[in-house]
C-alpha cells in the first residue's frame, strides 16, 4: 500500500521555486514531441531510462462540423487513441512502470476495468516486470487478449473493478507485490497530468473555457487539475481555471449524484452498468479530488445514457472521420446537452477528451453489409 | 480510370530542380509534427484546406532485446499503429482524399482487403466525399464495422480483392465515380512515400542498411523507394540505397516467386490465404515496380509462415511491448531468417515496418484467463 497513514492517496510535490527558477517554454521546442518533453514537472529520477512505447503528444482536432451544429463553434477533441494501446492508459503507464523500474519493482499488480491492464501489461512486458492484472470478467475481450499476449498473468472476476480491488489487495498484504491500483501509487496521476500539459502548450499556454472528462476512477480530472495549479504556482499560466465536467454514465453515476446533493465524497453506487465500460467505477478512491476540482472550477457533472453515447459515436465517426471509443463519445452527449441548456455559451472554447480509439470496441458496433458475388453489381 | 494509355500506373512528378533551390531541412523544425511538413514533396494545391484526422509521425523504436537475440542489435521498427484507424493506409487516404477533395469529387469508389477502406472511409467523412468501398467477405470484421461506422457504402465480395477490382471497375465505367483503387489514382503512393521521408528524417537525413517491409499491393515499396529517388535528386540524400525486402506470406507469394526466378512481373497466385489479411494480394497492379525496387537496391523478397508470423507477433508483445498487426509481424521472421543466413549482418542496421495496430485483429490473439469469484484468492 502506498497510501497516506490516514488512508488518502499521495500526490507527487515537487519543489515549484526551483523549477519556476529553470523552467523555459522555448527549451521545450527542441525536445521530442511527447509526454516526456516536461521532464521538470515528472518524477523521473534518469530520462536516459524511462519505458517508451513511441507515445507522440496527441492531436488537438477543430470538431468544424459537429460544433456549428450544435451552436458551440469552438469545439475540439483531444485524440487520446493515437497513444500506444490506444488510450489515454498509456500515459500513467508509461510514468507509473518507469518509476516502478527506477524503484527495483519486479512484480506489481492491479485491478482495472480494462485499458489500463492491457497499457501496464505492454509497458512492463518493454520493462522486464511482471505484471498481475484482474480485471471483471464483462471487460472488452481485446483487453483480455493484449494482457495476455503481453505476457501478463491475467485473472477476470466475476464482479466489477471493486471486486477486483478486492482481491488486489488481499494479494498485497499476502506477497509484497507492489501496488500499482489508481491513487495507490503516486505516479500514474503524474503521467495522467500530461494530458492537461499538452493541452495547454497546443492552447498556446492558456487553458480552454470548458473541459469535458469521461470519468471513471477520475485520475484524468484530478491530473489535469493538478497541473494547471502547478503551471500556476511556477508562472506559465494565469489565475483562470476552465470549468471542469464530469461524465458520466446513467448506469453508473455516483460522481454525478455527489454533485448533485452538493456533497463532498460519493456513495458506492450500486448495479452499476454502462457501455462505456471504462467509466463503471461504482465508487473512486479519488472521489473528493473529483469533487473538488469540480467545485472549485465551477465545473458540473453530467450524466448521459448508453444510447445517447453509441448515437455520438457514429455522428463523430461519420461527420468529422473519428472513431472514438464510448467513454469519449459520452463527452459529445454532454457538451450537445450543456449547450441546449445554456450552461456552455456560444462563445465558450470547448474541449472533449476521447480516451481511446474505438478500435478496443468492436462490440459497440453493428455492421450488416450486403454480400456480393463476383459478377454482381453495384447499386449505382 | 486513371491510368497511362498503355494501362500502366500514373507517378506524380515534381518539379526537382526548383524544389532543389528552395527546399531546407531547418525549415521542417517550425512545421507539424505530420506528414504534412513535407510540403514541397507533395501533390497539395492548398495546404490549409488538406483533410487531417491528427496524424503524427510514427515513433522510430529501437528493439533492443529482440535486435540482441536475433543477432542484429541495431533493429529499429516503425510503428505504424499510431495514425488514424490504426494503420498506414491514412497516409495514403489523407493525401488521397485531400486531393479528391480539391479536385472537385463528390462519390469515390475502391476495392481493398480492409485497412485502406477503413482509412478512406474516415478521411472522406471528414471531406463530405461519398465512399463506395468492396472488400473481401473474409476481410477482418473490424474493418467492415469502420466503414460502416463512417457512412460508407460497404459491400463485401464472396471472393479476394482481385473480384473486389472487377466490380469497381464495371461499377466506375458504369457511374463514372472517382477510381480510388491502388495504383489507379496517382496520389495515395504520394502519401505513402511520407513513411519513407519521415523515417530518412529521423535517422538524421540518411538511410539504413536494411528496409523491410510487408507487400501485398506494393505500394509501400514503391513510395519509399520512388521518395529516396526524389531526396538524391534535390540533393538530400547521397547515392545509397538501402536495401529494401519485400515480406510476403507463404500463402500469397507472387512477389517472391517472380524475384526467385529473375522475373520482372508477377503471376496470378492461385488460392489465396494467409493470416496476415492485409497482403493477401494475388497480382498487384504495380508488381513491376516493386521488383524493380528490389532488383535496383540489391534487396530479396522472402516468404513466411502464418505459425512463424503469431508467434513473431507474441514476441513483439512479450518482449518489446508492442501489439502489431500480423503483416508487421511477419517482417520481424523475415529478419530473424535473413539473419540466420548472413543475408542480414551483425553490424547492419535494420528497419522493419509494422503497418498497423494488432488492436484490429483480436482473431489472431488468443486469451483463456481463469475467471475468479470475488472471494477467491490469486496464486502467488
Amino acid at each position: 500500500m502506498h497510501l497516506c497513514e490516514c488512508g488518502s492517496p499521495l500526490l507527487v510535490r515537487y519543489d515549484l521555486q526551483q523549477v519556476k527558477a529553470s523552467f523555459q517554454r522555448e527549451a521545450l521546442q527542441s525536445r521530442s514531441h511527447s509526454l516526456w518533453r516536461y521532464e521538470e514537472l515528472l518524477p523521473i529520477d534518469d530520462p536516459e531510462g524511462v519505458v517508451s512505447l513511441g507515445e507522440n503528444m496527441t492531436p488537438l482536432l477543430a470538431l468544424e462540423k459537429l460544433g456549428q451544429e450544435l451552436g458551440v463553434p469552438r469545439l475540439f477533441l483531444k485524440d487520446e487513441g493515437a497513444l500506444p494501446t490506444g488510450t489515454f492508459k498509456a500515459r500513467g503507464a508509461a510514468i507509473g512502470v518507469s518509476r516502478a523500474k527506477e524503484l527495483g519493482v519486479s512484480i506489481l499488480v492491479m485491478p482495472t476495468n480494462g485499458n489500463a491492464g492491457g497499457a501496464w501489461a505492454a509497458y512492463c512486458a518493454a520493462a522486464g516486470i511482471q505484471a498481475v492484472i484482474v480485471m471483471p470478467e464483462s471487460a472488452p475481450v481485446m483487453n483480455w487478449k493484449e494482457c495476455t499476449l503481453a505476457g501478463a498473468s491475467l485473472y477476470l472476476v466475476n464482479g466489477l473493478i471493486s471486486d477486483a480491488g478486492k482481491i488486489v489487495a488481499r494479494a498485497i498484504s499476502e506477497y509484497g507485490w507492489y501496488d500499482a491500483s489508481t491513487l495507490k501509487e503516486p505516479y500514474r496521476i503524474e503521467g495522467k497530468k500530461t494530458m492537461g500539459l499538452e493541452l495547454i502548450e497546443q492552447l498556446g499556454w492558456r487553458v480552454p473555457d470548458v473541459i469535458l472528462y469521461p470519468t471513471g476512477g477520475g485520475v484524468g480530472i484530478i491530473g489535469i487539475y493538478k497541473v494547471i495549479k502547478e503551471l500556476q504556482e511556477i508562472g506559465q499560466l494565469d489565475g483562470r481555471l476552465p470549468r471542469m465536467v464530469a461524465v458520466q454514465s446513467t448506469g453508473c453515476a455516483p460522481i454525478v449524484k455527489a454533485w448533485e446533493q452538493g456533497k463532498s465524497e460519493s456513495e458506492f453506487w450500486e448495479n452499476a452498468h454502462t457501455a462505456a465500460f471504462g467509466i463503471t467505477v461504482p465508487k473512486a478512491l479519488g472521489d473528493f479530488l473529483v469533487l473538488e476540482a469540480i467545485y472549485e472550477t465551477e465545473g458540473c457533472a453530467i450524466a448521459v445514457d448508453d444510447k445517447e453515447i453509441l448515437e455520438a459515436q457514429r455522428q463523430l465517426a461519420s461527420r468529422q472521420g473519428l472513431l472514438v471509443c464510448p467513454e469519449g463519445a459520452a463527452t459529445l452527449c454532454a457538451a450537445a446537452r450543456l449547450a441546449q441548456t445554456g450552461w456552455i455559451k456560444k462563445e465558450d472554447e470547448v474541449v472533449l477528451f476521447n480516451t481511446g480509439t474505438g478500435l478496443k470496441y468492436p462490440e459497440t458496433v453493428e455492421a450488416n453489409p450486403e454480400v456480393l458475388e463476383p459478377e454482381d453489381s453495384l447499386p449505382g
